[in-house]
């Protein structure tokens, strides 16, 4: 009764997310835009600039570096950025000022200071080579690298206090931080958690497409020989490659504050199994997809032959797709799946029906695979 | 006679590799070090801080962004900065002078300025957001940002004539650079190309490496009941995963000029695809891999009845990982495959062997997978 389920158009949909991609993009163009402007008026205007003088170059800097697409990209860069500014600051200043007390001419203390910056720069750079390190403060440690070794060869040369050089240039970078903030997250504010969800969402009722469309192509493909290249492959393949989006885009979420629909401490984690479990299930589909494609003939004999089992194999399909579909609805409108027992009741009968083929010894492992991972859920 | 050819221990392999890695990161960190020290010294020889001054700030920016692991990526991003700061400066430059010869005050002034900074700033944003731009120019264009802001807003405020600022800042970017490139390239290099053809050589290997443990792990299965978290898994899964860590490798690749082994002009899209249908391939294993998880019981039934059967897709698939591991070994040595004969010789007769177990309707589906993947290579 629920054969046919998955009917929204699949087109459709895609425009739609198409759609709405473009209008994020355009929105965060004018973002940059108008953060730039509100930073260039530290230097346009005259009374801020007396203030402030060269160092406004510092906020200009920090905004164009720090501006990402998604809330908690920009919060993540602009703490990292804070964090080795201090932190770089500080240790360039002891490093210098350790130079300077030892007192060893000016020969010595460059040595000094030539030294720390080869061992804190070797260092630093390992520490960005290590996997966990890199994948959530990277941007830090070139931070402070950098400031650390502005500071600790600039000390020696600039006349000014170096306390006073410092604090400026922190006030500076805070500025533009704030700046950055204020834009990003007050106005349209393109949440990374809402893009890892949606994904996520989409990825769900893409598969059950591809599913669906799976047997009916085939049924297909003999009347029509020419095979056009199928969208379902691109579907599976581009599922398969979603990994590294998935964890920046999670690692972006981890930053973001309490928003709309998303609470604290929301399980990104969770999202990242989803995500893995789909990835294996694109596997499978694509191994499946090949397997139909290469066995046409076989199919051709078989659909003559016993034309009941394909049907039944359609309807299972069909089942399996449904489920998906379910899931992925349920976790659009973000509440428990309440058809939990409809949804377990479908798998049954899709099992009840699998063994039914699988007994008969012709159709065997093929529907297999993808019980298999919806019964992983 | 052939079966057991893929005999080289996967741990020994593993480790070496782990060790080989952990020695070019260490190459890398203290190349790091040593181009800071050299840019540096910039700063701490007196005769030459004479000369440039502050500006020498831009040196040790340029040297911190710009030196990354391979020399690929050092010269595209080396390549990028100098682009992006060239232009930016120019049309900031320009942006400036329009709006003085306009003259109509300073308020109108700062408006003009302001106006271009955003027109810019949220063009070159929409820019970074182009995927084929995003891939190779990324970093050229925020630099171009960058640039064009800095320049704009402070020609208005410095008193030293604008085309001398901008060209000292240039030599210094230039400087950072030369130290970046020669260290990067002249001391113990490390190649994004070479990586790339060791990370599919190495996929190769694996993959038939897990091909191979697959049915005698699967013998086994029944015997031990604790399955252990298979390892194989991981290595499918890290080969489907594989598809942007290749893409930015080939990416730095194209940047990197003649040396060793490598030519010029060479063909890393055909990396690509072979990488693709490595994936392929993993994503097929890694299906096969559950389905037979799925099927234990079956399996033993299967194997007390038709223990001959069994033995027959052992021998195949041996067949197949010893294909695998001959391509990949050939592509080690960077020569053509001269076992072609042999190979496809090997192919056929698991072709028949396959032929023979379908016929005979109990195991089928199963090993296709992996003959229809090597058929498309």
């Amino acid at each position: 009764n629920e054969v046919h389920c998955v009917s929204i158009t699949f087109s459709a949909r895609h425009k739609q997310m198409q759609r709405d991609q473009d209008t994020r993009k355009m929105i965060h163009c004018i973002k940059v835009g108008i953060s730039l402007v509100l930073v260039s008026l530290l230097y346009l205007l005259n009374p801020v600039f007396k203030q402030l003088g060269e160092n406004a170059m510092w906020a200009i800097m920090t905004v164009v570096v720090m501006f990402e697409f998604s809330a908690g990209a920009t919060l993540g860069k602009g703490f990292n950025r804070g964090l080795g500014t201090i932190i770089g600051g500080g240790l360039g200043c002891l490093a210098a000022l350790f130079a300077q007390s030892i007192g060893i001419g000016r020969v010595g203390n460059s040595i000094i200071i030539a030294a720390s910056v080869f061992i804190l720069g070797s260092f630093a750079t390992y520490l960005r080579l290590v996997p966990s390190i890199k994948k959530r403060y990277d941007y830090g440690v070139m931070i402070f690298l950098l400031t650390f070794n502005l500071v600790v060869v600039s000390v020696t040369r600039v006349n000014v206090k170096v306390w006073e050089l410092a604090g400026e240039r922190l006030l500076n970078i805070l500025m533009g931080f704030i700046v950055c903030v204020c834009v990003n997250l007050l106005v349209f504010p393109l949440w990374a958690s809402d893009e890892l969800h949606d994904s996520i969402v989409s990825r769900f009722l893409d598969l059950a497409n591809t599913i669906q469309g799976c047997l009916g192509k085939c049924t297909k493909m003999i009347n029509e020989k020419e095979n056009q290249p199928c969208s379902s492959f691109n579907v599976c393949k581009s599922v398969l490659n979603s990994k590294s989006k998935d964890e920046s885009l999670a690692n972006f979420a981890n930053w973001e504050p309490w928003h709309g629909k998303f609470g604290f401490s929301y399980p990104w984690e969770r999202y990242l199994k989803i995500g893995e479990i789909l990835r294996e299930l694109a596997a499978f589909i694509l191994a499946m997809h090949r397997c139909l494609e290469a066995s046409k003939e076989p199919m051709a004999t078989l659909r003559e032959s016993q034309w009941v089992y394909l049907e039944t194999c359609e309807a299972l399909e069909s089942k399996v797709a449904c489920v998906l579909q379910e899931l992925g609805d349920s976790m659009k409108q973000m509440m428990k799946c309440n058809a939990k027992g409809c949804v377990s009741e479908q798998l049954k009968a899709a099992r009840e029906d699998l063994s039914f083929i699988i007994s008969t010894f012709k159709m065997a492992q093929l529907e297999d695979d993808q019980v298999l991972s919806i019964a992983s859920f």
